[in-house]
């Protein structure tokens, strides 16, 4: 089955809502979800980015049109008090769910991230409150903790960013559907004409 | 009536998608627009901000999906050589034209000065391609010329672009309905629902 490349960070607002509805829209033209953990920070390294919500005078709309957003497309939102916050272990820990457990849990621990994050309040910079999300999510927390600090999986998602950055992702979320690039929460309406079509 | 507050830049091309359609959105709503030309050359000295193409890997996106979104909304788009450009002479040019013939020939203007650069190919920051737009529309050319130079006009756009920031725009096109802002063309849906039932 082709895929859909998706690219987003943890705390990235516009990350979580299309990670609450990228799912559906795939099903819908049977295609699969690749999911793939980013950091910005360090993508912003080459870009010159910035934090949106830390810009001056763009940065107060962006939290303003954040949780308009989230509203207008009925997905829970809640303003962390954290934010931006550093995602680096919540990435390496879905990377090690995806290697031991498989994509399927691997995306719903993801899931679970963020609604930890965006809804329910928690600092998922802590690795207590990664250990916490596994646990719900019937993993084994310190199998996890213990290959989220290994060399391998560091240097692995550090690859992975570059990769990232070298296909063209600068934000979150981002989509790579065959040869055809996406960035934003706001391009679904794009993609799906070219998921239904191949041309846009 | 009550109006839309329409900021834009000349150089701005999701701007010129947004002036080609703006109107008739708010004639739906029965609301009038008042068109403001700003300079974001100014305003990114405040917000730090930088012309999008220029960003890296970003700015390549950005040259992409500018054509892709003009060909979805089916809006004629073609990439102008001189990119971004100076835009203070087709502001202040907008500015006279309303002073001396009204709002419904500046928007008239307006709309010439962008299909100009964004479908004409022509070099918008010229004085004499403004002086053949406005003689195209039957404004005297050496009257507008006259008036795009005096300290008035210059004094005017300064203080329109300080107020535009001062009411929170950093980008363009941007868009202030009553007291809701609604940044970029992809908010028209969102812009939409508010104009239409006053709460979003």
């Amino acid at each position: 089955m082709a895929a859909i490349d998706f690219y987003f960070d943890f705390s990235s607002p516009y990350g979580y809502f299309a990670a609450m509805r990228i799912e559906k829209l795939a099903a819908k033209y049977e295609r699969e979800v690749r999911w793939h953990p980013v950091l910005l920070g360090a993508i912003f390294k080459t870009t010159g980015g910035m934090p949106l919500t830390t810009i001056p005078v763009k940065g107060e709309y962006a939290m303003y049109d954040i949780v308009r957003t989230a509203r207008f497309h009925d997905i829970p939102y809640e303003q962390p008090q954290q934010f931006p916050l550093s995602t680096q272990i919540a990435a390496r820990a879905m990377m090690v769910v995806q290697q031991m457990h498989g994509s399927a849990k691997a995306v719903k621990f993801a899931k679970a991230v963020y609604r930890a994050y965006f809804v329910r309040g928690f600092n998922i910079a802590d690795p207590a409150v990664i250990a916490q999300i596994a646990t719900e999510q019937g993993i084994d927390p310190d199998v996890l903790a213990e290959e989220i600090n290994s060399e391998r999986i560091k240097v692995q998602l550090k690859v992975d960013v570059a990769q990232a950055l070298a296909r063209g992702v600068f934000g979150s979320p981002f989509f790579i559907v065959d040869s055809e690039s996406f960035w934003g929460f706001d391009r679904f309406e794009q993609m799906e004409v070219f998921l239904r079509d191949g041309i846009i």
